[in-house]
């Protein structure tokens, strides 16, 4: 296990906000080292769109992070909400069945919260 | 004792905010199931708007959520700061005396926090 | 140690935003009273904004609350992205290297998290 374990949360879908959020994510990594940080970021609502293939200005960055052991889970709920489906997103997602559970699981666990 | 306790926390007062956070705790209701989660809506700032009688366009989903045991607490600074009263909240609506007293109050019993 | 540990999180540059924020961490010290609880406000991205000298509406609030033993954060990685230095902050202002790592860290002592 590592030192610390954070949950980042998006769930708004403006390329603005999704910059802040992987930036803030990097910005961890950088400071902490990727081998004393767990990091999962959980995209729900509009957030999903931060996890698409197209249009994504963010790919190649979600790529690199994911290379880093950044988890990034899509909420199922959001995803059949807009009619996208596993296949809409990019490589390193993995589907969940509801953010806002993994939100609560993890933070029971010990998880640090962090809502950009 | 419930398995998991989650605050949800509005402090904004659009419609689609009250919208996103009335689906997400519905979405968590859903998902863990009313007998193993307590979930409390901490609403302050402009966020009181979402629990006022009129204008409110959430009433009946709000009745619902309170049927499967939601708690909706609105902030008694807050509602000074706007002029309203107990008399100008839904039904389901307590009123607490600090809505950020009771986010960390119960943050520090043990409570997950989810800021949509 | 006081009773209550809080991490307040501002990464929004908005005058609104800023005012929103002040206005729950006095509200906080009202409630709990200033003995009772630990107060830090960890700024980042366009957040920085809220805690530099100039231009700044907000400049009496925060020393009057930095009086009241709040502490005051600014990381580092936000202020060199703005072309900012620390002579750009109000007195009450520390620089932290990250402000994320600042938010992770901290949680895992026990520090509740508000992102108002």
């Amino acid at each position: 296990m590592e030192t610390y374990r954070v949950l980042f949360h998006i769930d708004e879908g403006s390329v603005a906000r999704a910059n802040t959020v992987l930036h803030n994510i990097q910005n961890l990594i950088d400071d902490l080292g990727e081998d004393t940080v767990d990091v999962a970021l959980v995209a729900n609502g509009e957030g999903v769109r931060a996890v698409i293939k197209s249009p994504n200005v963010h790919k190649g960055r979600i790529k690199r992070l994911a290379e880093q052991g950044v988890r990034f889970l899509a909420c199922a709920n959001s995803l059949r909400f807009f009619g996208l489906t596993e296949d809409d997103l990019l490589d390193p997602v993995d589907v969940i069945p509801a953010g806002v559970s993994e939100l609560v699981k993890r933070q029971a666990e010990g998880w640090a919260y962090i809502r950009p």
